[in-house]
């Protein structure tokens, strides 16, 4: 791709994404605040050229690609208005969309803002986390708006291929933040509160459904306090919805309905294989 | 080792054992109430015999292994005790031992019963499913009582050995029950029930974490029932205190208590790395 990259914040994502692009575009240009990873991220040869001073890189690029927690993004695009121009194309990949994109894009109406979500994660956060390999097989969400021109859109569709993602799926800012209190805060509260039921002696007696639903226990307390925060009314609803779901399974086990438990796992065994389809 | 192998049931597990055992114990055989099952196993070589008889093949076994659903194991023993006798090793690898193991050694004293728990498993029930490296690096519970012997305890080790598990655990079996629900029996139903509120268009929006989560939702309907059904009182109190952790979840999010959220996502992700060791 013919193009310049900008990234701000090389964590675990922004240094997986200029990790994967390596090669694959003009030149990986990246900001920091911190002098230490910049120059990690020279000497691994992991991007092209660094510094700590937004404005002395990100004029220059064709795409940005804001990778900082999700509370600061906002303020990192205002802050820095001046720098960004028509014909740049400034993208985010936090894990929620709904008020960031809304809010850049009416704030800042003469430049283009794209939301997306690289579905990808480790337990490791920073650049020493980062990989080549972290998007491959994923899923990337872009969350378009009628603020976004065709042109824009296909340029970020094209890096999210580069970035080697299995699926390229589009919805709306809001959908988005709907489904994924669902599909990952909730599996992600499960795991924290599972840890937090933790029993003396239990450790002798782990299996495999354990370690896989514990698995992302081993979290990044700031990001994932400002996710839950972030969606608390989706999340909120989901906790009550779950609750519901193991009353009813309680209320059927102190019963001793035996008919109506396997009924139920058949039809939840069904709608897995669909969803795994 | 020296020693003539009887099992009974070829069902994941059963089969499982057989393959794990085959070339390192005298004699494989096997009882299945299905004549298709037995012919199977004899022709891809699993048991050097089989039978549909239990009175043909198992009195002359140094060890029988009980791999029935649990609710029919201790029938079975029951049903048949004419063919046990003294020297007989008598093995269950059944996921719950509370009951099952008092009652066994209480109806039969003259037979050494013991209880064991071989804590692995897969989405795919039957002989089909059977795997010989099933129970590579997995824990292996056993659940001595007064009433079992040094040479009986030692021969169960040996054969689990043979299986290649990583670790051999020994508890009461009511400790047992208690540390189960908490390790295998919550994580299974918190998968259900995170299917049972699936949401129409998220699986276009699942990452890692859901998939990890959901993986066991591929239930087995007919074990699952009979676990969660023998195992309710020491299940709902389970259901009752994560609940009671969601809802604290629920609690600080709401109130905005982003430092609450951090102190308590520090603490667990702390115990985490302490069960992981």
């Amino acid at each position: 791709m013919n193009k310049k990259i900008g990234i701000v914040g090389l964590g675990l994502i922004g240094a997986s994404i200029a990790l994967s692009l390596k090669g694959k575009v003009d030149e990986i240009l990246a900001v920091d605040r911190d002098e230490a990873v910049i120059k990690i991220a020279m000497e691994r040869k992991i991007i092209d050229k660094g510094s700590t001073k937004p404005e002395e890189i990100l004029g220059k690029v064709d795409l940005v690609i804001f990778a900082l927690y999700p509370s600061d993004i906002l303020n990192y695009i205002v802050e820095h208005k001046n720098i960004w121009h028509k014909g740049q194309i400034l993208m985010d990949v936090a894990g929620l969309k709904g008020e960031l994109v809304k809010t850049v894009q009416s704030l800042l109406p003469d430049v283009e803002f794209i939301g997306t979500h690289p579905m990808a994660g480790r337990e490791v956060s920073g650049i020493k986390g980062a990989r080549e390999e972290l998007f491959l097989g994923s899923n990337f969400i872009i969350t378009p708006t009628d603020k976004n021109s065709v042109e824009g859109l296909n340029f970020v569709r094209e890096m999210a291929l580069l970035l080697g993602v299995k699926n390229i799926f589009e919805m709306t800012p809001e959908e988005h933040d709907a489904l994924i209190a669902y599909t990952s805060h909730m599996p992600h509260l499960l795991a924290l509160a599972l840890i937090d039921n933790y029993t003396q002696g239990s450790e002798k007696i782990i299996g495999r459904s354990f370690l896989d639903a514990t698995r992302v226990a081993n979290i990044n307390e700031r990001l994932w306090s400002e996710l839950f925060l972030m969606n608390k009314g989706a999340l909120s609803e989901e906790i009550d919805k779950i609750i519901g779901k193991l009353l009813n399974f309680k209320e059927k086990i102190n019963k001793d309905d035996r008919i109506g438990l396997e009924e139920k796992m058949k039809g939840i065994k069904a709608l897995k294989e669909r969803i795994d389809k």
